[in-house]
């Protein structure tokens, strides 16, 4: 068995991976007239997204990769191993996005392990392990409501028949699109057990840049809580009903807003707390009528889940007062929780190794999005890379954006990573 | 002249007003899901207008009353007066509706008007002045976004041109509709030159119920003003943005919802100032991104205009400071804004008497919502009598309620005020 400090030195070709980028952007670009900047619209299984699956199939193709497509779609492209037999080492992402999206988030991570293999390829290296390409289904969950829904399946936490009846807001279902998009595969969505996995990707946020680092070891996924709040008070008449007689439920929503911000900022800066109030609903919302009805969300994220429900269970005594002092009924369900997924150690050790060798400044950071990564942490040991975004890493936006230079360097130490599992024993 | 004292006491067929009120709301009706009640949907200038205009139309012809139509659609009824050259009294309101409407907002005035016309034809009783009913076009402003807008052109507020270009949201402009319906007109606007004013109206608030009052005596407007307020932050993720690098444009709506309704209450309870967010629109509005742009309404109401352009002033600084600390843009413009309208004394006078003659106990109050009296007071005396309605005066939904009792009083109280200043010189 190589050691790691004996591999022979290789790096991606950091312009072929930019411009894999830039092509795969052109599948379901379109004008977004907010910044008048070119966006991409690839939502799950639509034709757009069947496009892109095609021409990155191509790619895995030609790289000399055996596809095969598992029965939810998730795509997977082996590299052979020197043994064969030895569970393979999986990296990948996703290729669907959101409506209003840029270049890179999670293709960043399917193009950089292509570049991985590619590089492999023309320096006629060979692993010990075989390494598997993967990208998985609806991970936005933007169109189908359940977000990593392809690599939720694959790890057995979804399954495959609730997956298949998922309906769109126009009642179409989740097999019958695979179907139409030809990508309702026939191998066995259990079949790929990893020895390990590692996912490249955007950070999607403004820490690493601030810090000045230039690789980010996510050390894992901070728990999430999601919940909706209806404030039911009184519709009525702005200018003749007096202030003591209201039951406003817009201000009540307004109160929540205020304090989940206070909530949010008493847990400290950086890694605490972090509190959003981003979609509420007022009724009749017109100028001069008393709000009747506010319908609103909380999203509540930590590293710590005890902390988490700690956050929660202030939220709900705050509510609850809140209900009585401005006399509205408050009513709330939780409509999404996941606890804190710690990545494994090693993985973690063997990316900030990888950067320092290639002399990249790395931090820890805690990822504060959910990935596939997340999935695939139940089945083995699993970590991820983050690479900086410019814009205070502004995502899910057309002017997301991470340098060539900030692309490659994911790449490399996606490379070195992978290099160093695949030889494991 | 027949003095007040010596006018024969007569009273109005109080369930024949119902009657008329119940009939007319059938025109427009609709079942309301919210409150599983009939509903009135009876947009200005609409179909439905139309026939509810022709049922009114055909009820003053029935009651011998003379027909004239003006070029905005006003709807004039006259009853010749012993002296025919002398100023008319005019009384009246609106019949047309908010699209979610109970059965008395503006009909009260116009049925209850008709109902004393009949009263006094009955009684073989002829007052020295004409008299004129009169309802006026699209009060509410719901389809083509000025309120009042009739007796504003009337009343020479509002240039006729102006309003025949108006067009609600689906293009469709004012003179077309009214041509569609059959009311556009030959009379001039400006025809009628009153000798007084008076109209009879739901109180649409709480308070004359609370107080055990059965008719308002209303003394003015009170001043309004209306902003829209535009708050720009940076949609951001909510799971990947620190607190302290957000510029949260939902957060700062919410800040200034709840400095609006602190403002108002340290105004002081009862007539004070009363502000309201009722609207609110959160950009992109999705539970996992940060409000990246609201957009909001303030209604400011006072009895003092010196008092709500203090308001307004403390509003502006407490919106540029909002702005600074929450490192949001912060920008508004006046949408609407109406001085304070002072009722004539002499008509309240004369309401309170005519009250105090009935045995129905009495209280000055101050008009929340606007009214056509108020668009009258610049061409001649005026005032408005107030009746109360159930569940603290809910108006603009299918549970408004007036009683039978309730609005005969408020058809008596006109009935007596309406003779009295007909005998005026």
């Amino acid at each position: 068995m190589a050691k790691t400090a004996e591999l022979s030195r290789v790096c991606v070709d950091g312009r072929r991976l930019y411009r894999s980028l830039a092509e795969l952007a052109r599948v379901g670009a379109y004008r977004d007239e907010a910044t008048a900047l070119r966006g991409v619209n690839r939502l799950a299984l639509t034709e757009a997204d069947g496009r892109g699956r095609r021409l990155v199939v191509g790619w895995f193709r030609r790289a000399g990769l055996h596809v095969a497509v598992d029965r939810i779609g998730n795509v997977y492209a082996r590299r052979e191993g020197a043994e064969p037999a030895l569970a393979p080492v999986l990296f990948g992402s996703h290729i669907d996005s959101v409506p209003t999206a840029g270049a890179f988030d999670g293709c960043l991570g399917v193009l950089g392990a292509l570049e991985v293999v590619r590089t492999l390829g023309e320096n006629r290296i060979r692993t010990r392990r075989p390494l598997v390409i993967g990208f998985f289904t609806e991970e936005e969950g933007c169109r189908f409501g359940t977000d990593m829904l392809g690599s939720a399946v694959a790890t057995g936490r979804i399954p495959l028949a609730k997956a298949y009846a998922l309906r769109d807001r126009a009642g179409l279902a989740v097999v019958d699109e695979l179907r139409k998009i030809g990508f309702l595969g026939p191998r066995d969505v259990r079949a790929v057990r990893p020895h390990a996995y590692v996912e490249c990707h955007i950070e999607q946020g403004p820490i690493l840049r601030r810090r000045g680092a230039e690789i980010g070891v996510v050390s894992g996924v901070q728990a999430i809580s999601w919940r909706e709040v209806l404030f039911e008070g009184r519709a009525a008449h702005a200018g003749t009903t007096p202030m003591d007689l209201r039951a406003d439920a817009g201000l009540a929503a307004a109160r929540l807003m205020v304090e989940v911000r206070r909530l949010a900022e008493s847990d400290g800066r950086g890694a605490g707390l972090r509190g959003t109030v981003g979609s509420l609903r007022l009724e009749p919302n017109m100028v001069n009528v008393v709000g009747g009805r506010a319908t609103c969300t909380v999203d509540l994220r930590h590293p710590s889940d005890a902390r988490l429900a700690g956050a929660e269970r202030r939220l709900d005594s705050f509510l609850r007062r809140l209900g009585r002092q401005d006399g509205v009924g408050v009513t709330w369900r939780q409509t999404a929780r996941t606890p804190y997924v710690p990545f494994d150690e090693r993985v973690q050790a063997a990316v900030a190794r990888a950067a320092d060798r290639l002399g990249l400044r790395a931090e820890a950071i805690v990822s504060g999005a959910g990935h596939d990564a997340q999935e695939w942490s139940r089945l083995c040991k699993t970590a991820m890379i983050f690479v900086p975004g410019e814009y205070d890493g502004i995502s899910h936006n057309p002017r997301e954006l991470s340098t060539p230079k900030q692309c490659a360097d994911g790449a490399n130490v996606l490379l070195e990573v992978v290099r160093e599992l695949a030889e494991e024993p």
